[in-house]
């Protein structure tokens, strides 16, 4: 696939990830979570969040990891605050009503992805747990990066899990593209999490680079949950027997780093990427670049030439494109494109 | 792990796994099954089983295909006739029950983990779908290998799917150790399936030699139910973005009869198994040893010296002790376990 | 409760309806719906609806009624188009996402309670069934009268039950004030259901006068999902043994047009207590009287006045007050209030 | 309908029920629980069963009752122990399945219709709350009168409950005939209740003399999960809005001990049906007769005869019949009975 900015998700796996399922791959050792790699992937991940109190749950798919967390939050008589472009109401075809027993989505506006504060203060207000016939939120979603590719500041996490703790509500974070935001924001992991008010955080690292691993972690009194989120985890068919090979994943991408760098260099493609777009001219960006995704207004000329050239990319509502880059991303594809754009110009 | 009899879920991936996993990393692919594996194996799953009228899903979990397979065949006010010691009833953690929105499950009992035929007649002859108070059964669910690690015969199984069909159920098959029955009955996956009246089939591959891959095959008719599968399993989180990975490992198996290969390597390590303990006194056999399972009654004093060695390896409901072997079950270990019987008789 | 406009089902049950439970009440008969008077109730809505292809189910609650219904239109997989304060999505505490199994609404917005023409051409346009990833509207609900009490026409009834239709989708009415609307517009309910396009209709009787009951109606194909639907409301526990005492209600209701004269009644009034509040200063109607509820923008003193008094009612979303008047709401109801205004102003 | 034996709920309703109807239909009153008569039927409760700490919650349906009480008991991830032929398992469709999310249902084997002491404590023994496979139990469900119409002593009772907690379970009460065991028992509702250590009480009241009023009853601790469940009944539709009428059913049962008398008067026209029966060559009881309800195995000719005559009753599992008795059972009937079996013999 030339020019292939479809998706991080359509990139190959790092290999230092494959080379990891093969050490992992070492004679048999005990399913379902009783091997050796499991546990120091507790070990890793509380050295890299800076906590002891945490619990983590490894599933092979973002849709699982975020409905696997919300059911642990939010009650089937409760409902959650998200964004309305968010990917848990856009695209995941229900999983969360699945998963919850039936709780709702609260949709709250808000400019590049990000929630909107008065929406968000207006809903808090606005709730009567009592009130019997509506039903009341329990947990705030939060998504980092946003669906539009912003990152929030990590003022405005903390602001607005403040806001919904006040509330009575818990805090989760939907974090598909956390080592990107990571990157942007320069902070630690604890930063942009516990420290921040995070209470359950789903870490993405099948886009950062993994074959198929999402982390859900409960962070201080949510790591009580950790059985409940585990018998959840199995009757909802996400406890595949050999369960090393997911903790391997995310062991190889954590040491020294490797995650941040491969969320670096994605994220500096899609700054090359947006640069070599909006020198076009009638090219503007439709949100701030935060990470490793573009969203560009595209002249039909110019959409019609990258088609031409065999460039894969989605039209987004709102009449944007969106061009994502991944670790994968090389420079023989960011020459190719500078290339076709220099040329046809 | 020493003496490891613990579970074929234990053993590690087979080396021809991983090379395939390798081999399917070049380059970008498109996601969620737009890829040319997972086009691939549909392709050989069509020959394999001889018909074109089929249709797949992968999973990584045997639960999530056993649950998604019967939630495309169930509705939340019917229920599943099933063994009483089917997987789906003791080890899923209500798994059929979550996806199906509520389905019932209707145990039966028989010997061996084989249902018996009078109580599935009674079943299906106590059947009034239009008293509204009892939930009518809608599918028999049967395992091969059964939990009892016994195979039903080709005739048994096309019997009991005939009667289920005549009283208007769809006949679902867990084939968790699908592969080890096939060589165990001599007869083509063909025969074992749709040609016996088997509606979808799980046939599992981690057990065989998989990484994680399940999967689930509807035949027929039922095959006019993928987009609903699809969307279930989406919403279930049984999506993963990088699925050429599952659709890799399920080729790689498939090659050359390698998963067959396999299956028969592990049965015959359990053959030698059953036969180096049945030489010892005081024990026998509590089922006979169709696949790579050995289920015996143990004296006191040859378990106490199993454990001391080391040997893993689970007491069962009944009184007796499970010990599996797998692929990657070697020489060495049933000449360890032949040199402990030995030694110390 | 003097000056009582806080809602109709406050109001008392209509002697008519206690009449007849006391003549259902004469010796035994079947239970579950094998009585005579449920044999009655669905000849006389044959007679009523003017159509022989329906079937009925009574429920004790409007909630009930809905998510039962919408239960046998929308699979777990897709979801509901409806307005963006439909009783279903705000009053009914995920009701409709229970009795799915957790289908989706997708909130439509509109003036006035009713549904915007191009956002409603908007969500149909942008259906992607195939797209597993987002959820599909399978059903469009509309209400009538809506939640701002006004009536749709029947030329936009069916115009939006067309457009629906055509992108393949079903249509429910959420008729729990059906009657009040049947007398504004001066259509016979065929004309207002099935006729108009209805599929499934949720009949409310309970505000009208019953002591509890609601109707669902099934028309045409969807007839033949009664057995479907009679599984689903028993596992809701909506089939209550002596449901002879449903169907009476309504029979009482429906003879000699009582039914239709309690809601002429309740218009009536509704009509009085709007123009005798619009003479006053500062106040002006939120939206159209088109039933039994006024909705108004009422002055700081004039609020005060009324809350002095004693005047029950509630204040409603956007700044308006919401005054329900029902089929007992008296003359002297109207009187006090009309005093209440005469001498204070 | 003549010899009508069917069951107790084709009986009418007791005048005293339809009469209290009218009386709390003077004038408008709140909705959905804030009216006077739910505020009264709080406290005759409170007094009934000599506690404070209880809270109540009214339901149309006994099944209703039954599923919503077990829905604040048992998590989805759980199971519900309870007697293989309990009405939760056999004639509710699969409710406790739909209200609870998915637990399932453990069921255990006892003669005559109560569970076998050694099988509850094997249950007992065998959970494996931290074996994340398996579904543990979370709750104990007893019936009394149970399926076979026998009373369980309070000893036995009291000794249940105390095993359950032991095991850190609750324990539920499906009190369908409550009354018909209270009575045969001769002891106060709280001895039957909570004093032997019942969590939850469905108190039927409909097949005793009402229109349809069935009482979730939370005593000691559960009352805290009074708003919880409020919640629930809402979703599931079962808070209609004119909740006054339920409480006032409830309230003229228990007035002067209506409900006891009424139970009294059903157990004795059982007993004496029992008694002419049993004189009948070739007649004998299949289960003690404690309540209003007969098993008898009946020879052919007699079954013909009664047949013949026009008397309704039904075949049960196992090859008995049963006959009910319910308030209105009157002597008339019993002396028909008495001369169709003195005649013909």
């Amino acid at each position: 696939m030339p020019l292939d900015f479809s998706s991080d998700t359509s990139a190959p796996t790092h290999p230092a990830v494959l080379t990891a399922l093969a050490e992992a791959n070492q004679g048999s050792a005990p399913s379902y979570g009783g091997d050796p790699f499991s546990a120091r992937l507790q070990a890793a991940l509380m050295a890299l969040f800076e906590t002891e109190t945490l619990a983590v749950w490894p599933c092979a798919s973002g849709t699982a990891a975020n409905a696997l967390a919300l059911s642990v939050m939010c009650r089937p008589t409760g409902a959650i605050l998200c964004h309305e472009e968010a990917h848990i109401e856009r695209d995941e075809r229900g999983a969360p009503e699945f998963f919850t027993g039936g709780a709702k989505l609260h949709l709250l506006p808000g400019e590049g992805g990000q929630i909107e504060e008065q929406a968000l203060r207006d809903a808090l207000a606005a709730l009567q747990p009592d009130f019997v016939h509506e039903t009341p939120a329990e947990v705030l979603s939060l998504t980092q990066l946003t669906e539009c590719g912003t990152a929030y500041t990590i003022d405005r996490l903390t602001h607005y899990a403040a806001l919904a703790h006040e509330a009575g509500l818990t805090v989760h974070l939907d974090g598909a593209r956390f080592a990107n935001a990571l990157v942007r924001r320069e902070v630690s992991p604890a930063e942009m999490s516990w420290k921040a008010g995070i209470d359950v955080l789903t870490l993405g690292l099948t886009k950062t680079g993994a074959n198929g691993c999402e982390l859900i972690i409960l962070f201080g009194e949510m790591a009580e949950r950790a059985s409940l989120l585990r018998a959840r985890a199995k009757r909802g068919g996400h406890m595949p027997p050999k369960l090393r090979f997911l903790a391997a994943q995310a062991l190889a991408l954590f040491e020294d780093g490797l995650w941040l760098d491969l969320a670096r260099r994605a994220n500096r493609s899609a700054r090359l990427v947006a640069d070599l777009l909006c020198a076009q001219p009638g090219v503007e960006l439709a949100y701030p670049v935060d990470g490793n995704e573009v969203f560009v207004r595209l002249p039909q000329d110019l959409l019609r030439r990258l088609s031409n050239a065999g460039a894969t990319f989605y039209p987004w509502p709102g009449g944007s494109h969106r061009l994502v880059c991944s670790w994968a991303t090389g420079g023989d594809t960011i020459e190719d494109l500078s290339r076709l754009l220099r040329d046809q110009t």
